[in-house]
């Protein structure tokens, strides 16, 4: 008899974001004539950048043509992409990451919730909260937690982010084996130091953990200060594996393409003690169970990489951060304290109030989506997401309404 | 201390196709004067069908455009590609397959790699052999085996695929719970008749078994006596599950896309023996863990379903068949037997010797590419895989070649 992977069972009942999608379907049906702004999911809606559409167009041509037809590629990503990434993602910024140190992929949510599968079963997580839910709901999936109990999975020890910290989470005094850190913050937009993350590289490398470093929004860091890629911290290249995507950066949510650093010289160990290469694990994950990214989609991201490609970026970026800067603003002047909307393109509101509450409020009274903070962990009640991508109108609009729904 | 996930050091050393790569680049780098003719790892060579570069191009433009952008859709796929596929490839031959049991993706190999996640640890695995790695490798990875002992893992109960069955396994005497399944076969082109998969279906019913076929290549079959799908037999939607791709289909591997079909029918068991829906844990799992296939490819592959992409894509599909006619009239010439060629681009040459020595006699005497047997399981030796994926002239050449070599 078939039996089921039974650790589904611990989850909690839906994904956030669907739950989200469900409310906010449930109030359109009934709401006909009164349009939804999108403030919620962080889904961006500009489109793709010149440059990029003239990569795709070019590479459909190719596609078309035997001469240039282009079959299976290397599953890792082409050396065209790879080499671009390492060249101004890295070596711009004194980061020694090789090309063949960087495997291409179809998306940070992907990556992010596939890499668990190359470590051991039993290991110490520790993972922020609030979080993006990817990184706690794929160990439960794999069996690494006990069951969720008043809204906490046993079995993972959570680093408290709230008004108190900052939003930043202290090192903790026990051991950890594996640990998930995101800057730019998805959801506070809060923001690392050089210092702090020097820490928790110094921590890593004393405990012999792994840091898994999600830095999709880092295209949005506009403060000179503040680290773009962990690997600019000494030592990192020891413990650290770092998710990037170009969702955010190029507006490629629908068109699909992200990458993960694993560099060489991480080591990770087997029960008897002996050392492995997780880069030669992660090629062996990957290559199993993953075919490349296709070839128009990498053609379009190594575009952004031209000259043109990163001005009409840094413009996009911009754009969503005048927005951010818009809604911060329009959330100090209504009482709130606020965190992020300056080098991250979330502002993470203090409402104090239950945020499912608060969701419903804005939506019902508003016609504006955000994101509880609940959904993102037991720290994040008490606060909504409000994610700035949206047109200039759309924010504008939104702002107003939520300010004549608080009155 | 951040330890691995041991089952993969269970794992052969690489992955067959790294394999094969490795010795074709070596060759080349020490015969540049002899160019090779690949007809090794099934990869196609002729362009994309010109209503998918069509389609890609437009789909371009929309992403360019503030009005016709896209972010991110529905992770399950576009419901203008899940209804076309439901209506072509099922309610066309009878197959009651409604389009939100189909669940669009980046690949077949990344869901036969996936699946298996959403079942228990412990589960009875029956694999044919010779066989996909991919069935087998994601298996081990997953911890659900022993170690290799003489070319075979320890719990699993292999499905021998021989000269004597004409490659077509036999139904097990013993219990199964997770039956893989592959027809038209992939390596050995063989097609099971409708007899054959109406007995598998049988068998799973009997012991609440489930069946993970495999149809990557139906589009091949002409033979209009042999099921396209396994949902063409009675009872199949209460008990398997059906892979499909475009990769073989319209030229796509390079361009990723493909679907796997889960019947909201389909339950499986916890260990206190209550009933779970396995498209709802396979919803979950594919909304937590994977965000869609870009826009513009799920464009591209709907542009298939046209009248116009079906007359193109039906000719491609013939024009791999009339070269793995050709290779399969030169083997028998050759005094080999053979299976596949007729309903399958794989033609499955009985060598009667090692299968890896043939590889390097083939590329070394004749330049010639081809897929040792051996590399898919323990029954493949003695056989090698020639693909029928490459131009005409090359075909030719290559089979002129291999006669030559043999002399």
């Amino acid at each position: 008899m078939i039996r089921i992977n039974e650790n589904y069972t611990k989850l909690k009942a839906s994904y956030l974001f669907s739950d989200i999608a469900r409310r906010v379907n449930t109030f359109a049906a009934a709401h006909p004539g009164q349009p939804v702004i999108r403030l919620g999911i962080g889904d961006v809606t500009e489109p793709l950048p010149p440059v990029c559409v003239e990569a795709l167009h070019a590479a459909s041509d190719e596609m078309g043509q035997r001469a240039t037809f282009k079959g299976y590629g290397p599953e890792q990503g082409y050396a065209f992409l790879r080499e671009a990434i390492a060249q101004h993602d890295f070596a711009a910024r004194g980061c020694a990451i090789d090309p063949d140190e960087i495997f291409v992929s179809d998306g940070a949510k992907c990556d992010c919730g596939n890499i668990q599968e190359i470590f051991a079963h039993d290991l110490r997580l520790a993972i922020p909260d609030p979080v993006y839910p990817v990184y706690v709901d794929t160990n439960v999936m794999a069996g690494r937690t006990g069951p969720n109990v008043d809204g906490r999975y046993e079995g993972i020890t959570y680093l408290d982010c709230t008004p108190a910290n900052g939003y930043i989470p202290a090192i903790p005094t026990a051991a950890s084996d594996l640990i998930y850190l995101c800057f730019p913050n998805n959801p506070t937009g809060a923001v690392a130091t050089k210092a702090q993350l020097a820490a928790w590289v110094d921590y890593a490398r004393r405990h012999r953990a792994i840091i898994l470093f999600d830095a999709a929004y880092e295209s949005f860091i506009r403060d000179p200060r503040i680290p773009h890629s962990i690997y600019e911290i000494d030592g990192a290249r020891e413990v650290a594996i770092e998710f990037r995507s170009f969702s955010k950066t190029a507006g490629f949510t629908g068109t699909r393409c992200a990458f993960t650093v694993i560099p060489k010289s991480l080591k990770a160990w087997d029960a008897a003690g002996h050392e492995h290469s997780l880069h030669a694990m992660w090629n062996r994950r990957h290559t199993t169970k993953f075919n490349g990214v296709a070839y128009p989609i990498q053609r379009a991201a190594a575009a952004i990489y031209t000259d043109a490609g990163r001005q009409q970026t840094r413009a996009l970026t911009s754009f969503y951060l005048e927005n951010a800067a818009l809604i911060r603003k329009a959330m100090l002047q209504l009482g709130f304290t606020c965190s992020g909307g300056d080098n991250a393109p979330y502002i993470w509101v203090n409402v104090g109030r239950d945020s499912w509450e608060f969701f419903d409020l804005l939506l019902n009274r508003a016609q504006v989506v955000c994101t509880p903070g609940a959904g993102f962990g037991k720290c994040g009640e008490g606060h909504v997401r409000i994610s700035a991508f949206n047109s200039r109108d759309n924010v504008v609009a939104a702002l107003e309404r939520i300010a004549q729904a608080l009155k």
